[in-house]
């Protein structure tokens, strides 16, 4: 029986980003690979039955695989810089969970079955599609489109599974798995302040606000650096940085959302050069989806004002914007929610600005999530952090709320 | 004896950039090498006495070697996505110079000797340093300085150059050959439209203006996209960005001068990410030094102004500046340019934006530029052009500037 904490200290040194300090294990990587064979290790030193499905996600039957399963888990890609907890916390506190279960006499007492499952690409930082894993599981994305998806080296979703020994033909909705999850339960670590400074360890999802990303590109015209007159310039960076400067200004006029550029494409990217086009994604939340559409309105014909000021009478800069996914807002489930607040009470209740696994079954399956507390609030930063006693009361939660639902 | 045009056309399948069009040609790169090796199996061909440098530069002696040396010559490497012109017209028309000067007669009255060089990473497109074949020739750079040097993957240039086969330790000022130039003559593409719709095909070049890059470096809160409110924010791309977008106001109050930004880098770079760190690279022209540092001044301010008011109270923004290159105006040898307009009358005298070997040189031994024309009067970019007569009448120009150059 392994501590939470020690689970975590294992996979510590695996997919540090070499370029500086956090981790970097985008989905399906070596690293990923790494972590599964981790979890894979571990599951197997606990008896679990293991496979890996047609999607890639990892399953490890912890009772006899059955219909109406609990199933609990998260997962192990992380963005790049990403800290050490979001996702691998709730996989290590699933393994930690079925110890403790073991260990008390509860699991023997299961009216259902019980499985882990740990998903892969959740953060989308490799092919661009966030939770890729049960997107296609649920059929949320269809195989086809998802397996032509291009990382930025241009392989391929389905090169990507067959490098990875998966075969991309079994990728796609899959109803006898999807048909198996009774209820789903994810734990990940609090992504902002909301339990940081309070006498709270854990909270309850409420929902996930709807988000979405968005791709633009300005084409100008490429050029030399130092032999093109600034008034013959169509520099497609001066237009798209006017553009990412002004989105603060323009989200902040609708209360409550969040837009955020932290991707670029320069081409061709040289420091003597004026670029021919710069890309960006555009990444923005907000509970309301109409406030959303709202906020991406207002920034497009920014977008193309932009654009026509940056070109002169020789040239046009020219803005494209093309959406790349979107999620509307997700409610967890009423009821899941009210037996876990009768199991923690007082435990806060949060709606997410992040997505997650839980939020994209929520549409097909019971899901509900458990967040435990980062006393800095950073994510998708080194500094993204979870306490051990903080993490170890995640598992007694984790733990009480599935003996909870395997009694039902 | 091959035309200029058909020795160009040997060359026109390497090193094109697989993202699209134009060329990928580092510095001591694949690419550069293979262009290298049909350098020198063309001088091979025409009897030419070759070696490559401690410092990648390529020598082929036309004549015996010897002192007060004409020496012509270019570059072979480009900018991402550059064209077909920049550096190979240069080369090749000194091939095909020879070939003419050897076809009339003229090279066997020489009383100088010949030779032709090719010198590496002129762009500085892989290690940040323009011109960096000549600058370690002459000592404009230290070969400590330069063999730290780090590409984009973290490869040293020492490394580079044990890679190509050169020993990093003969890499360094070389008085012995720079002693043996007695004049240098670079043919290039013209880089803007100081030729286009006039009736020359060829110029003489007056100057090379003050140009310089220097590393902007923002550096903020890294964080998640989805759950830190705007309010939380301290995004280094906002603050970035908008300084990108002012500098060609800043630029434009300053008559003249060109201020460009055509290379970023954002730490981490994920779509779900705020970053933590964005790195532009600026390109500031001008002929006159001060107005360049004037332009770097104002832009330098207004940094810090754009990185305080992307902070907030919890987390500043914060702005660094780094000189990465500077190189001072330089006139090129009046005695040299007032034979090449004797022996091309009328020929327009055009100053460059741009940056040449022949600049570097310039300082140490008299030298001079002749531009082609280019009838877009676009240059980095594959819409560079230069049409064949004109091309043609390039060859001509500078066998007859050799040729005079030779009898003295």
């Amino acid at each position: 029986m392994s501590d939470v904490v020690s689970l975590l200290g294992q996979i510590e040194d695996i997919g540090r980003d070499p370029r500086g300090p956090g981790y970097l294990r985008p989905g399906f990587s070596p690293e990923e690979r790494t972590l599964r064979e981790w979890f894979l290790a571990e599951a197997d030193a606990r008896g679990l039955d293991t496979e890996v499905d047609g999607n890639g996600i990892t399953w490890a039957w912890v009772t006899d695989p059955g219909e109406n399963a609990v199933v609990t888990g998260s997962h192990l890609d992380s963005v790049p810089g990403g800290g050490a907890f979001d996702g691998p916390l709730g996989v290590a506190s699933a393994l930690a969970a079925v110890d403790a279960l073991r260990a008390d006499g509860r699991l023997a007492q299961a009216r259902r079955p019980l499985a882990l499952a740990v998903f892969p690409e959740e953060e989308g930082s490799r092919f661009g599609l966030a939770c890729l894993g049960s997107r296609l599981l649920t059929g949320a994305v269809s195989a086809e489109k998802a397996l032509a998806l291009q990382d930025a080296e241009g392989t391929t979703l389905a090169d990507a599974l067959s490098a990875y020994g998966l075969d991309p033909a079994r990728a796609g909705r899959d109803e006898a798995r999807l048909g198996r999850i009774g209820s789903f339960l994810e734990l990940h670590v609090e992504q902002g302040v909301g339990l940081a400074g309070t006498e709270h360890a854990v909270a309850i999802g409420s929902s996930i606000i709807g988000h979405g990303r968005w791709h633009f590109r300005f084409t100008g015209q490429g050029n030399h650096a130092g032999t093109t007159p600034l008034t013959h310039r169509a520099d497609p960076v001066v237009a798209a940085s006017r553009l990412i400067g002004d989105i603060p200004e323009i989200a902040a006029r609708h209360a409550g959302a969040v837009a955020t550029v932290g991707r670029t494409l320069l081409h061709p990217g040289g420091t003597n050069v004026i670029a021919s086009s710069m890309d960006f994604w555009l990444d923005i939340r907000h509970p309301d989806d109409d406030v959303v559409a709202a906020v991406l309105a207002d920034i497009t014909r920014r977008a193309h004002e932009r654009a026509a000021e940056a070109g002169y009478a020789g040239r046009a800069v020219t803005a494209t914007v093309d959406q790349e996914s979107y999620s509307a807002t997700t409610e967890f489930h009423s009821e899941f929610n009210a037996r876990l607040g009768g199991l923690l009470p007082g435990a806060p209740l949060l709606p997410s600005g992040a997505g997650h696994d839980a939020g994209i079954l929520a549409g097909h399956v019971p899901s509900a999530m458990l967040y435990v507390r980062n006393p800095t609030g950073v994510s998708h930063a080194p500094e993204e952090a979870c306490e051990d006693e903080d993490a170890r009361a995640g598992v007694t939660a984790l733990a009480d709320a599935l003996a909870m639902e395997l009694a039902r």
